[in-house]
C-alpha cells in the first residue's frame, strides 16, 4: 500500500472549468492493473499552445515529437493524449513510430491533423510502448469527454506519485471572469525508472501563441525550473499550456493574469516537491545578495542538492556547516566573511563564525518544522533567487533501492 | 561500535619507512575520548614539499595558510602537523589566531621558521579549535618522532573512517631503490560536519619543488579528483607530498616515478571511496568516445553523483535506464542512437535501444558483485575518463541524518 507524503494537501482543490477544452481519462491496462493510466485532452479551434520540455539529450520519442510541432498551425483544435506506465524513451526507432501511430489514431478520432496531436508517456524506460493498448481506447476516450473531467486526467497520469496534483485560479479582468486550471505529476518512482515531471495547465484567455510561449518560458524558470527532489532530470518532462480564448479576454500584456499563472505554477512546482520521494520536509532555499542570478541560483541549487544539507534536514539538525561547505563548493563568487545565514527568522552565522546570541537548541527547535527555510545572503551583489526541495530520508532508499530487491 | 565497511582492505599495507622524515602521533582530547587525534610530521631540510587544496569559497584556515606557505623557502626542513576532532572551519578570526599559535609552538619545537610548518584539522565546523590542547602536547610530539610512525599518524587523522588508509610503493630506478609512502583520511563523518579527505604523501626521491608541485596537480586530477562520494566537497580536503631527496636519485623527469606516485595516489583515492558513508559497492564509471575530457568528466560525474543510479546499485538493479538519465542531463554532446553502455563485460544498450542479447537475468548476476564498472562509450569523438564512486545505502542516511537524532 502506498503511503500518502505527509506533506500532502489536505484536499485536491476545486478545478474550475476551463471553456473550450474537454477531458477522458481511461484504463488501457499499459502497466498498472485497476487504474486508469491514459488521459485525453480535446482543445478547442482557435487555441494557442506553448509548451516546455526536458532539455535531455536522451530526450524520449514523444519529447522529440511535441518540440518539432510546438511552431504547427493548432489553429483547427489540438490535443494532448498522456499515458502511464511507460516513458517510450530509449527505444529506438520503435519509439517515434509508436507515437505515429498514436498521433494518427487521435487525429482520426477528432477529426485533426496529426501535426495537431501531442503525446506523453511516463514510467519504464528501454521498453516498447504497448500502443495499441492505447490505441484501443481512443474511440471511449473521445466519446466520453467531458469539460469537468481533470482530476480524472490528473489520476491517470500519476505513477507512484502519492497523490495526485491540481491547482486553478479565477480572476476578475475587466469585469470579465478569466480561468486557469492545471494538473501536475512527478516525483513518484516507477520501477525501473526515474521519476518524471508532466504539467498540463489551460486557460479561457485569448493570448498569441507566440506571446504564450514567451510567458510560459519566462514563469518556468521562476518555478518548475526552481525545484528539485534529486538533482536527477527526467528524459521525458514536459510542460504544456492551452489557451482556449473562449473568456474573449485578451491577456497578452496583462500583469495580473501573468501573477496568477505563476502562482498556479508554482502551487503546482511545489506539490510536486511535497511529493518527493521518501519527503518528509519542504524547504525553500532563498539565496539573496549574490554577484548574478547564475551565481544565486548555483548557490541556491549547491544547497538544495547537497545530500549531506538534506540528510541533515531528515535528521532535524541544524547543521550550518553544511550550508557553509554547500556554498563553497557551488562555484559562485563567495567571501566566507560577508557571509549569512538564516534558518527561518533565526540569524545562525554571519562575519565568517556563529552569530551572537544564535544557540542550537533556536536551530534544533526551528528544524521540527514541516516547512522550513533557509536563507543565505552572500553579501556581495544584488541578485536574489529562491529554489524549493525536500529532505533526503531512508524512504528515498527504499524506494529507489529496494524497489526490486 | 563503529562496523568496518565491507569494502575495506584485508589488512594496513606495509609502509616503506622514508628517509629524512619521522613522525608521532599524541591523544591531545580535541574531541575523542580514548585514541589519538593529533600527528606530527617532521620532514629533513633540502626537502621540496608540494600541495593541492579544496577549491572551495569556504575553506578553513589551515588550508588558507598552507596555501599561502607553498611558495615559502622550506629549505632548513619543515614539520606537518594535523588534527581530528575539530575542523577550524568557518571560526572568524580566531580561526587564523589558532593556527599561527599552533605553528609558532611547533617552529619553536623544531627549530624552524613559522612559514616551515602547515597545518591540516578535520572535524566539527564552527567551533574555536582549543588550540591549548594540542600545544600541551607538541614537546611530546616532538619527543617521540620516529621514522616508523607513520602508521601511527594514519590512525591520529581518522575521523569516522571505518579504518586507517595507508599505501606504499618501491622503485628500482637506475639500480638504487626509491621509495613512497602514503596515508589518508576521508569519507567517515563526524557530527555536525561533512566528510573530508587529507591525504600525505612522503618520497626519499629528489625533484625539485616546481616539479614536484607541477606533477602532483596534474596526478591529482587523474587520481583524488576523480572520486565522489556524495557530490560534496570539503572546506579542509588538502593533499601534501613530501620529497626528502634523500635516496639521492634524482626524478625530476622520471616516467617509472610519476607512475608509481599515480598508483599510490589511486590506491589511497579508492581507500577513501571504499570507506564512503555506507559503501557497499565500489563502482569505476569510464566514459569513452566523448567529444572533450570536460564532457567525459561532465558524463562520468554525473553518472557517479546521481542519486537514482547510486541508488539502483545499492539495491543491486540493473537499471540502465537511470544511466541514459544521468548521460542526458549532464550537460555534454551525447546522442541517444550513438550511446552505448556496458556493465563490466556485458553490452546492455546501443542504438538507441538496449541491446539484442542483453537480458535482465544478466545484469542482475552482474550487479551482484561488490566492484562494479559501468562503462559508456557515447560514439562521439576520442576523450575518456575513469571517476570512481560507490553506492548511495540507508548507511549513507543514517550515518548523516540520524547521528544526532
Amino acid at each position: 500500500m502506498i503511503k500518502i507524503s505527509p506533506l500532502a494537501p489536505d484536499v485536491f482543490p476545486n478545478l474550475a472549468v476551463i471553456e473550450g477544452v474537454k477531458f477522458a481519462a481511461a484504463a488501457a491496462g499499459v502497466k498498472y492493473p485497476g487504474r486508469t493510466d491514459v488521459m485525453l485532452a480535446s482543445i478547442a479551434a482557435g487555441s494557442a499552445i506553448a509548451g516546455v520540455f526536458t532539455r535531455s539529450a536522451t530526450r524520449a520519442a514523444c519529447v522529440l515529437d511535441c518540440q518539432a510541432k510546438m511552431n504547427e498551425d493548432m489553429s483547427q483544435g489540438a490535443a494532448i493524449l498522456v499515458n502511464s506506465g511507460n516513458a517510450n524513451a530509449f527505444t529506438g526507432t520503435a519509439g517515434q513510430a509508436s507515437v505515429d501511430r498514436i498521433c494518427t489514431a487521435v487525429a482520426a478520432s477528432l477529426n485533426l491533423p496529426t501535426s495537431a496531436v501531442l503525446t506523453s508517456s511516463t514510467g519504464v524506460i528501454g521498453e516498447v510502448l504497448p500502443d495499441h493498448k492505447i490505441i484501443g481506447c481512443i474511440s471511449a476516450l473521445t466519446a466520453s469527454l467531458r469539460s469537468d473531467a481533470l482530476e480524472d486526467a490528473a489520476k491517470a497520469i500519476m505513477t507512484t506519485d502519492t497523490f495526485s496534483k491540481g491547482s486553478s485560479a479565477t480572476l476578475d479582468i475587466d469585469g470579465k471572469r478569466v480561468s486557469i486550471s492545471g494538473i501536475a505529476k512527478g516525483s513518484g518512482m516507477i520501477a525501473p525508472d526515474m521519476a518524471t515531471m508532466l504539467v498540463y495547465i489551460f486557460t479561457d484567455a485569448k493570448i498569441g501563441q507566440i506571446d504564450l510561449q514567451k510567458l510560459l518560458k519566462e514563469l518556468s524558470n521562476k518555478t518548475f525550473n526552481c525545484i528539485t527532489v534529486d538533482s536527477d532530470t527526467s528524459t521525458s518532462d514536459a510542460l504544456i499550456c492551452a489557451a482556449t480564448g473562449a473568456s474573449g479576454i485578451d491577456v497578452s500584456s496583462d500583469e495580473s493574469f501573468a501573477r496568477a499563472l505563476e502562482c498556479l505554477m508554482l502551487d503546482l512546482a511545489h506539490q510536486v516537491v511535497k511529493d518527493g520521494e521518501g519527503a518528509t520536509k519542504f524547504v525553500a532555499v532563498e539565496v539573496t545578495g549574490a554577484a548574478s542570478r547564475d551565481d544565486a541560483r548555483r548557490v541556491a541549487m549547491s544547497v538544495a542538492n547537497s545530500p549531506l544539507v538534506k540528510t541533515a534536514i531528515a535528521g532535524e539538525d541544524p547543521n550550518w556547516g553544511r550550508i557553509v561547505m554547500a556554498v563553497g563548493k557551488s562555484g559562485a563568487q563567495a567571501d566566507r566573511d560577508r557571509l549569512s545565514i538564516w534558518f527561518g527568522p533565526h540569524l545562525v552565522a554571519e562575519n565568517g563564525w556563529v552569530a551572537k546570541g544564535y544557540t542550537e537548541a533556536i536551530g534544533t527547535a526551528y528544524m521540527k518544522q514541516d516547512n522550513l527555510v533557509i536563507h543565505i545572503n552572500l553579501g556581495i551583489g544584488n541578485a536574489r533567487i529562491t529554489v524549493w526541495t525536500c529532505d533526503l530520508t531512508h524512504g528515498y532508499i527504499e524506494i529507489n533501492a529496494d524497489y526490486r530487491s
